[in-house]
């Protein structure tokens, strides 16, 4: 694979090793995400039989270096918006107890180049609001939903 | 003024209201800032003597709509980045105690139309690493090490 896993005790694999402690799911809420070894490691844990579930931007999943083409080939479920506003979330949920969130989108620009924060939180009450902005979002994106055209009488 | 304070309980005015609390200092720093209505309750705590302090990206304060002029013709201090990269966090804190961090910019087109989060976080242990990293920017960008040319021998 042309991008291993990062080693060492850098931002980025220290964010990776939080993600794969996922034992059972995780849930994702990302604006951006085209960030190679991100991407590697959501499609590793979708191979070890975590259910992964991605939400992003309709807007930012098409650019150019997006992994979102990717992971939906690779059998991950994925919704997104339809709306002219951003989905501009950026957070992890791991095993439903596990929060990362904060300023990073999940790109190569952001990590390398930006000021950014991520919190990693397991505070049952703020693990809780977030799983719960996940769930309606994941319902309000559902297909099933989708208006393709605007009902006129 | 154009621009009164929010009223009632939208997520805005729950905003102004933390900010509004502040009663010795609020250190901003915001990737980009053209809320007309944060500006004014930050000019707000400026007149009543709270110490502000503003870090903010380069880029991004010179875009239409930008508060960043009106607050510095007001007499708050405002530092930026000189760098190709984004300084994007988007984190306020009050007091030295209270932190307002998230995936919000200050925005009205993110309060109107994106989806969003803002945590408020009191545990002193978020707000230390949050205030660190604050005075470590500010110091970063202070004017009096700006380098505005390369030095080539």
């Amino acid at each position: 694979c042309p991008c291993p896993l990062p080693s060492g005790d850098t931002a980025l694999s220290r964010l990776v090793r939080r993600l794969l402690s996922a034992r059972r799911s995780l849930d994702l809420c990302l604006f951006s995400f085209s960030c190679p070894q991100l991407a590697r490691a959501v499609q590793l844990l979708h191979r070890r039989g975590v259910r992964v579930r991605l939400v992003t931007d309709a807007q930012y999943m098409g650019l150019h270096g997006s992994q979102i083409g990717r992971l939906r080939h690779a059998g991950i479920q994925v919704r997104h918006d339809q709306h002219s506003g951003y989905m501009h979330h950026k957070f992890a949920i791991v095993d439903r107890r596990m929060l990362i969130t904060g300023s990073l989108n999940w790109t190569t620009q952001a990590i390398q180049s930006n000021r950014e924060n991520v919190l990693v939180v397991e505070d049952a009450e703020y693990v809780k609001a977030f799983q719960e902005e996940f769930e309606r979002i994941w319902e309000e994106y559902n297909p099933a939903n989708y208006t393709f055209f605007s009902e006129k009488q």
